[in-house]
C-alpha cells in the first residue's frame, strides 16, 4: 500500500510560527504521530505532502522511509494528493492521511484498508451527534454510499445525517491519479477537493465502501490550540488506561501525562500530578510520588521516588529512596539502596550501594562508593572557572556536613572528613582531615543596632 | 446608566467570618468582579449597597467611582435597591446586580440594557434543563412576559417552564423608584422583593423585554464554598479557553489557574499545573514548566523556566533558564541569558547579563555583574541581624562554591574567590581571594561507635 | 446483626501480588473501607471471609472485632458466605457486603435493614443507565421481587429492566444458613451463587425488599486498577464536597486528595493540588498554598503554609509561615509566628516563638529558643557516622550564614555565631564566636584556561 500524509498547511489559527504539523502532542510532532500509525501499516511508499514549513519539517521528521512531496501552493486536498501521484505505486491501493489528524489508530485504517480490498473505494466514516459543518455521507435505500454533501449544499433532510466523512480514504491508485486529474476548483474556495473523487467513484461504478473508528476522537483534527489541549487530553486519558489496565496504581488518570513510553513492571504506583517524558522504565514495585517530573530514566524494583523529585537522565538501582525534593540529572547512576534526599542535586556521577546524600548538596562529575555518607551542604567543586574535574570518594568515606571537595581530589577508603572542611588534596584511606581551626570567642561583642 | 450592586448578604452558608461578597474568586473578591463588569458599561453612577461586613467591603473595594448605600437591615432584594435611590439619576435607567454573581460578561448585560432601551422593563433569563427554585417566567400567547411566578406558587403547567428569573434587571428608573415604594412583604419570608417589580410594570402597561446570556454559568450566584469552588473551575476554564484560542499551548486547561492577568506573546507554552497571580506577562517563546507558581512578574522572550519555580515580583530578561526549583522574590532583576538553578533564591538582587547561579545559593541584596558565576552553596549574608546590607560583584568574577559574602562589600571585576571562602573585605579587580588554610591529616582516627 | 464481608478473592485483573482487597483507596485498603462502614452499623458479629492472601488480610486488617472465616477453595459468594455461617448468631439478621465494594454508605445500609426487619429478605438494588451484564431485578404486577435473572439468561422485555442487584443482601439467620445448604453449582461457572437465596425466599413465601442507595457509585466494586482509579475519584470527590459544603476554600475539588482524615476549622483555605495523608487538622485561617504535601501534622490558627512544602509529623503553632520548598520531618515541633522558608529541612526538633530559618538549612535533633535566627546554609551536624546527637540554641541567638554547629553543643542565650563559623564547643550566652580566619589576596592569579 501507498500512504499519502498531507501535511502543508499552515494552520493559521495555531497563530504560531511553527508549521501546524509540528506542534507537539505528547512531546511529539502531530506529523510524528501519524507517521507512527503510517508504519504501522508497513506501506510500500510513505509520501508526506509538505508545503509551509517545508524545511522544518524536513529537519525534524525526515528519515530514511519518507519521501517528501512539496505542495508550493496550497490549493487543497485534492491537489495535495497529487503532488504526491508521481511516487505512488499504481499496483497497490493509496490511504490518504492528515498531519494533523494525530489521533486515528492503525487498527481502525486497517479496517478500512480491508473493506475497500483491491478495487474499491473506502471512506472512513464517523457519526456525530452534532454532524454540523461536516460533508454528509447521503447512501441509496440500500446504503450503498452515493455522494458526499458539505453543510451549505445539504438539504434539511441531509443535514440530518449524522454519519460524516473523516477525509481519510483509500483508493486504488491508478483511478485515484485519474481522478485527481478531473478535479475542478469552480467552488468558494477556489481549491480542488480530494473529497469529490467519491463522487467520481460512483459515476465509474466503484463501489464506495466504509468504516469507522470506535471512537469519534480518532478522526478529531488539530486547527488550533484549544483543540490541540483538547486532543492531548484525549491522548493522556488513553493512555492512562492502558496503565491501568495493565495493573498500574496511578492515582488520578486525569493528572498523568506521558510524553514518550513509560514502561511499569507490576505493582507499580504513579501518584497525582507526575510528568513522564521521553524513555522511562520503572520496575516491579516502585512508588513515584505525587508531582514528580522524571525524563528518559530507569527507576529500579522497590524504588521509591517521593514528592516534588526532578530525574533527567538517571539511571537508579532497587531499594532505592530518592527526594522528596531530589534533583537527578543526566548523567546520575545510583546503585541499589542509594538515598538521596531533599535539595540534592546529583549530575554525571555514580554513587555504590548503599551510599546516601541525604540533605542539601552538590554531587557532580563524582565517583562516590558505596555506604559513603554525604553529609549535608556537601558540595563538590568540579568546575574551576573553565573546565569540570572528578571527585572521587571511596567506599565507607564519611563526609561530614558542609565540606567542600575541590575536584580533581580523591578521599580513600573509610576516611572521614570534619565538618566545614575545604578538600584540595586527596585524603588518605582511614583518615581523619580537617582545616584547622580554633574556636574563638569575644565576649564584649556588641550587635549592630537597627538603623532608621 | 445607574448600576446598583446589591451586596449587604451575610452569606451564613460560607460559614466564614469575611462577608459574602469579599471571598475571592480567581485571587478577586466576588463583589471586585461584578464591579469590573459595571465599569465596563460606564455607569453615570454606580452604587454598591452594603450591610453585614459594610465596613470591611468599602475598604477593599472602595474607589472614587464607587458610591455605596448602608442597607442596615436586610429587608429583601427590593429593599436594598431602596436604600440606593436617592443616589440615582432619574434620567438614565437603573441596572440592577449582584456582588455574588461574578461571572456575567458585560455584553450580556448590554444586550439586556440595549434590549430595554429607554421605557421598558428588562430581565436577564436563562433557560435551564432543571428550573426547579427559581421564578419561572410566564408569557402569554404573544410571548410577552406576563409575571415570574415563583416554585411554591407555580401552575403544574408553569413548573414545566425552563425560563427562568436571574434577578439581574434594567428598568426606567423613576418608574423603578415608584414601584420600590409600593413593594409589599406580605409574603413567607416578610421581605420585599425586586422581582415584584415586573408585576408593577406589567400592571402599568410597560413592556417587559428579556435578554438571555450565551452560557447559563453568566448568572451563577454563590451561596456556599461548594458553588464558590464550581465557579471558580469555571472562571479558570473560560480563561484558559481564552489563551489557547489566542495561540498558547496550556498542556491541560484544567489544571491552570490565573488569578489576575496573564499576557501572553507568540509560541508560549504553559505545562500543567502552573498558577499565576496579580500581573504576568511572557513573552514570545516563553516556556513554563509543570507546577511553577509565579506572581507579578515579566518574562522576557525565549525564556524557560523549569518545574516547581516559585516567582513572585521578578524580571527576567530574554533566553534565561530558570529552576527548576528556582525562587525569585520581590525585586529579582535578572537580564538576558541569566541562569538560575535549583535551589537558589534570589532577593531584591539584580543579574547582569550571562550572570549563573546554578545551585544552592541565597542572593540576596545583591548587584551581580555580567558573566559572574555565583557557584553552588554561596550565600550573601546581607543582614546582620539589624539591618540589611548589600554585595556588589563586578562583572566576570567567579564566586567559588560555600562562599559566605559578608555584606556590605564589593568583589572587583574579574576576581575570584576559592572555594569556602569568608569575605568581608573588598575584593581587588582580578585578585584571588582566599582563607588560608590547612588540611591537616589525623591517620589515628577512630570513628565513634554506635551507642546501644 | 451479623455482617460477613467476603474478601476472598483473586482479583487477578488487579495484576499484583497484593490481595485485591488490600489494594488502597485513599490510602486505605479497600476491605478497610468496608470494615469501617460495617462497624457504624454496630454489628453483634463482623465476619471477614478470606482465601487469597489470607494471612496478610489477617495481619493488615485484623482486630480484636473482627471474626475471620477461611475459604480455601474460591467456588462462589453463597459458598463464602457458608464458610461464616458457624460464626453467625441466629437470633439477628445477617447482612452481606464486599470487600472489593468500598463505597457504600452506612445510611443506605440501615435504610436496607430496616427495609428487612426481622423477617424479610432485603436485596440492595439500584437503577442504572446502562444494565448491561447485571442481573435484572423482576418484579410482579404489584411490584414485588420475583427474582432476579441474569444476563444471559434474560428475555428481551427482561434486559430492559434497569433495576439490578447489587449483591448485597441482608436476611434472618437461620433461613439464610438453610437455603445457603441447598444452592447448586449447575451453571455455567460451577459456582454456588449467593443471588440464588433470592429465589429461594420468594419459593418459601418470604417478602423480598429492597433499598436503593442515593448514588450508583456505592455499589460499585473494584475488579481492576481501572475500577480502582474511577473510585478513588469518587471518593476523593466527596471528601472535597463534605470539606466545601462545612465552609474550606477548596481552589479545585478535582484536585484535592485526602487519604486518611482532614479537620478544618473556619476560614481555611486549600488551593490546588495538595495532598494530605493520616490525620491532619488545619486550624482557624489556615492556608494551605499549591501542591503541598502534609501527613499527619497540625497547623495551628492564621499560619501560612506556602507552595510546594513537605510537612510530615510536625506540630505547628499560629501565625507561622512556613515554605515555599519547606521540609518538616516527624518531630518538628515549631511554636507561634515561627518562620521556615526555602530549601529548610527540619527534623525531630523544637522551635520556639518567632525563630526562623529561612534558606536553605538543615536543623536536626536541634532545641531553638525563641527569637532565634538561624543564618542561610546553617547545618547542624547531628550525625557522627554512628549517632545522633542533639544541638541546643538558646533565645535571641543569631547563628550567621553557612555555619555548622557540631553536635553535642549548646549555643547560650543571644549569642551570635558569624557567618562560616564551625561550632564545636559551647557558646557562652551574650558572646561573638568565630574561626579566626584571614582574608588573602593573590594578586597575580591566572585563571585557568579552558582544554580542549
Amino acid at each position: 500500500m501507498n500512504i499519502v500524509i498531507l501535511a502543508a498547511g499552515l494552520g493559521k489559527r495555531m497563530r504560531s510560527s511553527l508549521p501546524k504539523v509540528l506542534h507537539p502532542l505528547a512531546g511529539r510532532p502531530l506529523l510524528g504521530h501519524v507517521i507512527d500509525t503510517a508504519r504501522a501499516l508497513s506501506p510500500g511508499r510513505l509520501v508526506v505532502v509538505i508545503g509551509h514549513g517545508a524545511g522544518r519539517v524536513r529537519e525534524v521528521l525526515g528519515a530514511a522511509d519518507i519521501l517528501f512531496a512539496e505542495q508550493a501552493e496550497q490549493l487543497g486536498t485534492g491537489h495535495a494528493v497529487q503532488q504526491a501521484a508521481a511516487q505512488l505505486d499504481d499496483s497497490v491501493p493509496t490511504l490518504v492521511l492528515y498531519g494533523d489528524v494525530p489521533l486515528t489508530r492503525a487498527q481502525t485504517l486497517r479496517q478500512l484498508v480491508q473493506a475497500a480490498g483491491d478495487g474499491k473505494l473506502g471512506v472512513l466514516t464517523v457519526s456525530l451527534d452534532d454532524p454540523s459543518g461536516y460533508g454528509r455521507i447521503v447512501r441509496d435505500a440500500a446504503g450503498r454510499v452515493q455522494r458526499i454533501v458539505e453543510q451549505k449544499d445539504a438539504t434539511p433532510e441531509q443535514l440530518a445525517i449524522r454519519e460524516i466523512n473523516t477525509g481519510i480514504i483509500v483508493a486504488p491508485t491508478r483511478r485515484l491519479k485519474a481522478w485527481l486529474g478531473t478535479l475542478s476548483n469552480s467552488n468558494a474556495q477556489g481549491e480542488y477537493y480530494l473529497t469529490d473523487v467519491v463522487e467520481r467513484a460512483v459515476a465509474d461504478g466503484m463501489e464506495v465502501v466504509t468504516a469507522q473508528p470506535d471512537a469519534a476522537w480518532e478522526t478529531l483534527g488539530v486547527n488550533s490550540k484549544t483543540q490541540l489541549a483538547e486532543l492531548e487530553r484525549i491522548h493522556q486519558r488513553n493512555v492512562a488506561l492502558m496503565l491501568t489496565d495493565a495493573g498500574v496504581t496511578v492515582l488520578d488518570p486525569a493528572r498523568l501525562d506521558v510524553r514518550g513510553t513509560l514502561t511499569c513492571g507490576n505493582d507499580v504506583t504513579i501518584d497525582v500530578g507526575c510528568v513522564f517524558e521521553g524513555q522511562v522504565s520503572l520496575a516491579d514495585g516502585v512508588a513515584i510520588g505525587p508531582h514528580c517530573v522524571i525524563r528518559d530514566s530507569e527507576i529500579g524494583a522497590g524504588t521509591q521516588v517521593e514528592a516534588f523529585s526532578h530525574l533527567d537522565g538517571a539511571r537508579i538501582g532497587a531499594q532505592a529512596r530518592i527526594g522528596p525534593y531530589a534533583r537527578l540529572r543526566p548523567g546520575a547512576a545510583l546503585a541499589d539502596d542509594v538515598h538521596i534526599g531533599n535539595f540534592v542535586e546529583v549530575k554525571n556521577s555514580t554513587l555504590a550501594a548503599g551510599a546516601k546524600a541525604n540533605h542539601l548538596a552538590y554531587v557532580g562529575d563524582s565517583t562516590v562508593g558505596a555506604r559513603v555518607n554525604v553529609g549535608a551542604g556537601t558540595i563538590t567543586c568540579n568546575y574551576d572557572g573553565a573546565n569540570k574535574h572528578r571527585t572521587v570518594i571511596e567506599d565507607d568515606v564519611f563526609i561530614g556536613s558542609d565540606t567542600q571537595l575541590v575536584a580533581p581530589v580523591t578521599v580513600g577508603k573509610g576516611a572521614t572528613i570534619a565538618a566545614g572542611t575545604t578538600v584540595w588534596q586527596n585524603v588518605e584511606a582511614g583518615a581523619l582531615v580537617l582545616n584547622e581551626k580554633r574556636q574563638v570567642t569575644r565576649a564584649d561583642y556588641t550587635r549592630p543596632a537597627k538603623k532608621q
